[in-house]
């Protein structure tokens, strides 16, 4: 079987604001399956921050790789349904997840990890949610916010969190998880409404507008005593501002940085790190590609929150795979709430 | 009994380098002992990199106080000999070690934890060692080595071990711990004599001298895959290039950053900070005085090896106590090797 297939790929990377121009849309005729090769139906194909480090032309060395221009965009987690299968392990009707995204038709090779480390071809078991929660609450962004707070900040009973860009993917849940577990959650994100959905909605604590005036003052107003955990995506100021405020002991879950993805110059680190060493602090860097081993563990529990309706969700659903480079700019904007995915459109799905 | 004592005080915020012009020696007349508080003759008092910190008009948040204007010196380890006691646990005779520093003669209530929280009076075991150990290897000093690396960096088996300031006080005894476990261990100084030593008396597997091209290369020869644990007691470019060779899960223990410490404005962090999300790294910041319940732990350990011969230990006296301005000023500028201290010269000593 012949199959057609449409594909993003980057023409020039982008150096500021992502454009649609930076990229193409191109059919390519797949060729037939060789043993151990899948072909996979995309469904959903994911739409993360960490894509605007692999558009840079040499990303932070050691993490994700570079996409190649004019070339399939490998490592973009993606869920959808296989077609026809040269691997024993999987058949057609198969719901799986997989790193090979942003095109519709897929040939995956079974049980080889994609680029960037994201993941190998996985059956995704949709009794636990519909296959696009997958790339959410259910997948690695779900785990990222499990193991920031259980490994990476080492959660403990009576920590106050603040969790940055708590209205997105990964922040909106760490916040959840933070509070369903019982402690007092600060959240921050780039707007009133998400203040206010962070509040109405989710049920935080506090929230503040990191536009509107100092972060420092909104922590320390929210917890006049210090806080103990951050958990970080953004980076820059909002790390700074964590490390005059986290009282002794505190503890950094360094998961991002979305602040500096976009600048073409090293950003300076923050000024106060010395904070670490008068306070006893920790900062602890972590992907969740390097703790796949609690997928099992992270989805369990947050499908049963999310079954027992204790667990809110949102995501941006942008139609069309040919809408995909203009979907990430807006979530770099800001532009988006929770998760942002793109839904692919198939003949014949 | 009416005594005269002699005190170092600050009389201005040095701003960069420090000069004797900056204290003055006063001649005080003790007041009476109160209930609780013990006379003490000190024979040694403490040059530490952190003084410099507490020499700032204002000092990094939640760490030491900043040393007032014209008043006596509180928060710096000296040890000395109760000449009289007003409390019942000390009794004139006793070698006791106390947080009172820069001055012949110091009143010290017992049970009072210093300014700074260096410690309170106690009495020390001088069959471990001298009194003046008990600046070093068997007080804070190897405390501070002792569980930079057990606690901070979490050491581990097979852990290549990068120790920088590796001929100062702490480093040299921080680096000879990583030896004596077994490890592989790096070592930086300032100067190719002490390059030397750490080779030649210290026995390290590698030493540079970090004026002499990039702190990046030299680590890379040294450990071609990588570093496991850097121990920083200096921050800045060197905190950069460990953040740039650190392997996977690798951990940076952060006791200091004596690099910033003379600099009139807040100094920008790494820029590579990331490196940490993308390895998985642990920055922790940890300050001895917070370890305090392990210190008789760690003056057991390094006291036997010690009496066995295997741990060396360099300390750069300076004599008469109107030196100790002079003496910091010559620690920072590292023309002092291993840990720098002042012989106090008193009346009837």
């Amino acid at each position: 079987m012949a199959v057609t297939a449409r594909q993003v790929q980057l023409v020039a990377h982008p150096e500021g604001e992502v454009r649609p121009s930076h990229f193409r849309i191109v059919e390519v005729t797949l060729p037939e399956l060789a043993e151990g090769e899948v072909l996979v139906r995309n469904l959903f194909t994911s739409v993360d921050p960490a894509l605007r480090l692999q558009l840079r032309r040499s990303g932070p060395e050691g993490y994700f790789n570079s996409f190649r221009l004019n070339a399939p965009m490998d490592g973009i987690m993606s869920v959808g349904e296989v077609i026809e299968s040269r691997d024993r392990r999987f058949a057609p009707g198969d719901a799986v997840s997989h790193g090979w995204g942003w095109r519709d038709f897929a040939v995956v090779p079974a049980g080889v990890v994609s680029v960037g480390g994201v993941g190998t071809l996985a059956k995704i078991d949709t009794s636990l949610g519909p296959p696009e929660m997958f790339l959410g609450p259910l997948g690695n962004m779900g785990l990222t916010a499990y193991v920031g707070l259980v490994v990476g900040a080492e959660l403990r009973d009576g920590d106050i969190v603040w969790v940055s860009a708590a209205a997105g993917a990964v922040g909106s849940i760490a916040a959840q998880i933070a509070k369903l577990m019982g402690h007092r959650v600060i959240g921050s994100a780039g707007s009133a409404d998400k203040v206010r959905y962070l509040i109405d909605e989710l049920g935080l604590d506090a929230a503040f507008d990191y536009h509107d005036g100092s972060i420092v003052d909104h922590l320390r107003e929210a917890a006049p005593d210090g806080i103990d955990v951050y958990f970080d995506s953004v980076g820059g100021d909002h790390l700074q501002a964590a490390l005059a405020t986290l009282r002794r002991w505190g503890r950094v879950a360094m998961c991002g940085a979305i602040s500096e993805y976009e600048s073409t110059e090293p950003q300076p680190g923050p000024t106060n790190l010395f904070q670490a060493v008068a306070n006893n602090l920790t900062l602890r860097g972590f992907r969740a590609s390097s703790h796949l081993d609690r997928l099992g563990e992270s989805s369990h529990v947050l499908g049963d929150w999310l079954a027992q309706g204790r667990l809110r969700y949102q995501q941006t659903i942008i139609d069309g795979l040919e809408h995909a480079p203009e979907a990430l700019g807006r979530m770099l904007a800001g532009d988006t709430v929770g998760k942002t995915l793109v839904r692919v459109d198939t003949p014949g799905a």
